[in-house]
This record gives structure tokens, sequence and C-alpha cells, in this order.
């Protein structure tokens, strides 16, 4: 697998980033997560003048093998029709982008579906679906390393458009099972705790799904190194998705995590290169049981509880205005110094 | 008191925009939050494609006898040098404003100063700070209505510039005891629970402020009525909110409720005029003791969760992007039939 270079920022910094927040005109730690956001951010880019430049939502789009044992109460095609939706600007990941004035990049990892590239869709299919884990490993070591570096790829590519702060999203009918087994493997919880509803399961739906998955876990006869989990149980669009968060962290670029997915994606991650957490910000805790089990087994403090299960970024790009607001909080608010105000605590 | 005219906004579109809602393209209730916003913003303008148009911020600014008890960590004079500050733009609620298009009203209620109206801060200067509520009410009958005619006043003047969503915000040391003491008195909870450390109180300092709160109420021998509270204990900046709301409601404009104070003054509302609560978007809870504790006690479920204790309608304007995303889902989303996609659930 490609390597990468993460160092954790440098905190020299940090005194004067603390400094600079606690003498704005408020009291003291009055405007909360603002505040711990300027100072991560701050340290990020190395300055107390920190920039938020050109946000992009990548969305990942594959399927998974894994589908044909019925653990989604969505049919697969749904995935080839959402991605293809997109380009239209009327998705649920759209209004949100047009809002908060992210580009949106659709990015076709294994869609079992020959889809019309024309209309802007970035072809980086590595095949049709992954393979159904159940019975075998869902990709090939060569494959696992493809989604990597084509991940890296599309992170290059947006920082060459100008590009500091990006969010990931991803369709993909079937991938909350992978997400839940890695979360099972990764974090040592019990698998029933780690699987949910998807998009809208029955209870029954649910146990079932949980019954497939565990003779999944079962059949699995890896080495169970964190780099084999992934690829035995990933899909190709998560995978792809990690290769683009390892990418963003070594080049110092603010990853904006969407949900449940998103999130096991950065657990996997951080299994590979701890001080990825640094560089990222849990855009929010979303109604899929397990994500704020996930969330908290990670020591992740996410920005929002909206309630949100849709993917495609679309929590992450909900949360990026209060990140736009802590960035304008350390660059705009006067200081007590200059505003002439009795500092109050 | 002048008699408003607030009623529920009519259900019998309701059914229509539950199908709207539930026929975008996205799994049935997987944008949460949003879609609970959608349906109350179409309830509120009776509309299946609401809008949002010319949203301000409002911040009542006034002074409090009871500071002279040394309730609040901070001098008295912040209050009027913060009235000032904002008309500079440096101060946090400004670099919201500017974030999410605002325009800010900034209205002298009753500060403890002359202050410098030429800067566009707006004159409806009651006295200069409240009496003492230790040993005297707060305010007279005459006082309150005026009171309650200004904050309308404004609420119409925001109408005539084009504005459907307002939230209200204030400055004024000392604010957080009449608040509490409104909570003890409207939601029979023990006083120690709604009281907090303000803008910064040590545990001591806690301990003060709430035996000086308890001997108020002690000393307290009105009628026990919601009017009589409101006017025993409330600051002239709290109860022009109260008349602010209260026109809101009345002319169908979403109501933004930002902290612990303007979460009292909803409360206070609630007891006048119920159906109130229909027209109110509760921004955030804050990190003062006793604020989720009051919003639980409403049924009131928060925006966001930042931990900000900064009042000045900050939390109200962080939230507005979230009230924003729901009026464009349910514009700008498409529906399953209008976009080929096979229905998920």
């Amino acid at each position: 697998m490609k390597k990468f270079n993460i160092q954790a920022p440098n905190k020299a910094i940090e005194p004067l980033l603390i400094d600079k927040i606690n003498n704005l005109t408020k009291p003291k730690g009055s405007l909360g997560t603002l505040e711990e956001l300027a100072l991560q951010i701050g340290l990020i880019q190395q300055t107390l003048s920190p920039a938020l430049h050109h946000p992009q939502n990548i969305i990942f789009c594959s399927d998974h093998g894994i589908a044909d044992e019925g653990v989604s109460v969505s049919p697969k095609e749904v995935t080839w029709q959402q991605t293809i939706h997109f380009t239209h600007g009327g998705g649920g990941v759209n209004f949100l982008t047009h809002q908060h004035g992210f580009s949106l990049k659709i990015v076709d990892a294994g869609v079992d579906y020959d889809l019309p590239y024309e209309r802007g869709i970035i072809n980086m299919k590595v095949r049709k679906g992954t393979r159904n884990f159940l019975h075998e490993s869902a990709m090939t070591e060569d494959e696992m390393n493809l989604c990597i570096e084509r991940g890296a790829e599309i992170v290059k590519l947006c920082e060459t458009e100008g590009s500091n702060v990006l969010s990931f999203g991803e369709m993909g009918i079937g991938n909350t099972s992978p997400s839940s087994i890695w979360m099972h493997l990764f974090c040592k919880i019990p698998l029933a705790q780690c699987v949910g509803a998807g998009s809208g399961l029955s209870t029954q739906g649910v146990n079932r799904k949980l019954q497939i998955l565990q003779k999944a876990v079962n059949n699995y006869n890896g080495d169970r190194s964190a780099i084999d989990i992934i690829r035995y149980f990933g899909g190709y669009e998560m995978v792809m998705a990690i290769g683009a968060m390892l990418q963003a962290a070594e080049d110092h670029v603010i990853i904006l995590v969407d949900g449940f997915i998103m999130t096991a994606c950065m657990l996997a991650v951080m299994q590979l290169y701890p001080s990825v957490k640094d560089y990222a910000i849990f855009g929010h805790c979303g109604d899929e049981s397990g994500h704020k089990l996930l969330l908290d087994t990670m020591g992740a403090k996410p920005l929002l509880h909206l309630g949100l299960r849709l993917g495609e970024g679309t929590g992450a790009i909900c949360a990026y205005p209060i990140v736009d607001s802590a960035v304008r909080m350390i660059n705009e608010m006067e200081s007590f110094k200059k505003a002439s105000i009795t500092k109050y605590f």
C-alpha cells in the first residue's frame, strides 16, 4: 500500500492561538466549540489567521457484493440511479452544496452499471461492485491499493484547484454492513451494537442482517491486521475515501467527516495513521444506531445532532457553516485591547 | 398590556406538506430535523414552498438594578461598552451576522449610559436601568407596557423592511438573574437548579448569587400572575424581547430563539400566549447551567449544542443555516417520481 507522511500538527503555535482566542471581546470560553475549532484549524494551518478555501464535497459511489444477501431495504439499482441523480442537482447533497458554496465531485469507484460519464461523473471504477464477503474477500490487494491511490489522486486534484477543506460522502447500497463489521473488529464492540437499520430495515430485517454479518465475520480467516480487515470487508467507495483522507492529512487539508460510513472509514484510517484524527472535524452524529457509540469510542465530538442518515456528505456539509464561523471568529472579532472594553471573565 | 391576536397555524395543509417531504429523493425521515423544520415553517407560512426573507437580529440592551448586588462577575459598564462595540462590527454577534447575511438592529432598551445614537443605535430607552428587585419591583406597569409596545414596534419595522424571520438577542450585565427567577417561578423548579455562573462566576460566586436571588423571591409579595412576575423581576431588554416575540407570532414571522435569557423570555411569553411556541425555532442549548433543564421543561428541541454562552443572538444566528437548509430541501430536492428513482424506504 502507498505510504503517507502524516505528522501531528506542530504544537509550538498553540499558546499564541489560545492567547489570541482568549483576548477576543467575549467572556473566556463563551464561544464554546467555535473556540475549540479555531484552535484546531489554526494548528492544522500553522497560523493565527486561518482561512478556508474552495470547499468541495466528493461522493464516492460503489456497489457491494454483500447486498445480494438482502442486508439493505433498498434495491441495489438505487446506487446507480442516485449517482446519476446527483449530476442533475436535485439530490439531498445538491441543495447543501449550493447553499454553502461547495463544489461537488461524483466519483464512480465501482458502481455496477455503465454510467454516463459525459455528465461529469469521474470514472475511477475498479470493478462493477465488490465480491460478496460472506464467501470471499470483497476485494483483492491490487484493487485495494488502486482505491487508496485513486482516493489520494482526487484529493491532489482538489488541492490544485485551491481547496484546503474537503468533505467526503458516499453512495453505496449495503455499505452500512462493512462499516458495522469494521466497528466491531476495530473497536471490539459486540456486533449487535454495531448493526442498525441502514436506510430503513424493520427490526426483523436488522436481526437478519446481524445474522448474515456474524456469519461473514465467522467465515473470515485472514491475518486480522487492519489492512487485511479493510480489504476483506471494505467497499471500493470506502477504501477510496480512506485514500482521500490519508492524502488530505498528509497535506494539512481539513477533513469534514460525514455519517456512520465515513466515520467508519476514519476509524479504519486511524488504525493505520492515528494522527489523521488531528485533521478531522466530525460533522454530525447521525441516526444510524451505533454511530453515537462509534464516535464516543473514537473520542470524537460531532458538531451536529440532527438525526440525519442520508450519507452523501450531507451531515458534513451541514456542519460547514460552524467551521466557517470559527474561522471568522478568530479573524474578525476584535481584542479587548483594541476595542477598549473592560475585560470580563 | 397590549393585546395580541395569536393563533396556532392552521393544520389543514399539514398532510400535503408531509406528503411532499416524504416523496423527496431520500429514505423517508433520513433528513431528520431538516424535515421537521420544513414542516414547521410550511405551517407557519401556510405554503408548500416556504421562503426566508431578510433575516435580522435585534439586540435589546439594558442594565439591571440587581447588578448592584454583585450577582455577575462582569462590571456593569460592560453593557454600554458592548452596546457601542456592536456598532463597530468587531463583536461576537457581528461576524455571525456578516456570515449569514443578517441585518443587525441594536436597541437601547434601558442602558445606564448616554449612548451615541448617531452610530445607529435605536433609542428606545425606558429608563437608565431597572430598579433593584431585591427591594422593589424592577419596573412599573407603565414601563412594562412601554417595553411590550416598543418591542412590537421594532418587529413591525422589520416587517416593512421585508423580514419574515427574526432572531432576538440581548446585552445586559446581570440578566441571567431575572431569567433564573422566571424559570423558578414559571416552571416550579428549585431555584438552585435555575442559577448558574453567567459570564463566569466561581462556585462561591454562584452560591452568593443564589442566596441573593432566593432573598429577592422571598421578598416578592405580588399577586404571582405571569404579568406581575414578568414586571417585578424583568429587565427592559427582556420585556421588549417579549413584546417582539408576541408581535412576530401574531404576524407569522419565524422567531429564532437564542440562549438562556431569550429562552426565559420565550417561557414568559408562553405563560401569556402558549401558541407562540409554534412560531419559535430554538437555536441552541447553551452552556449556562439550567438552560438544558429549561429547554427540556418547555419541550423545546434546540438545533445546536455548541457550548455557547455569549448571548447577543449568537446561538440563534449560528443555527440559521440549518433553518435555511430545511427550506432549500423542500424547494430544491426532486421527488422520486420526477427523478425516476426507485422509491426506497
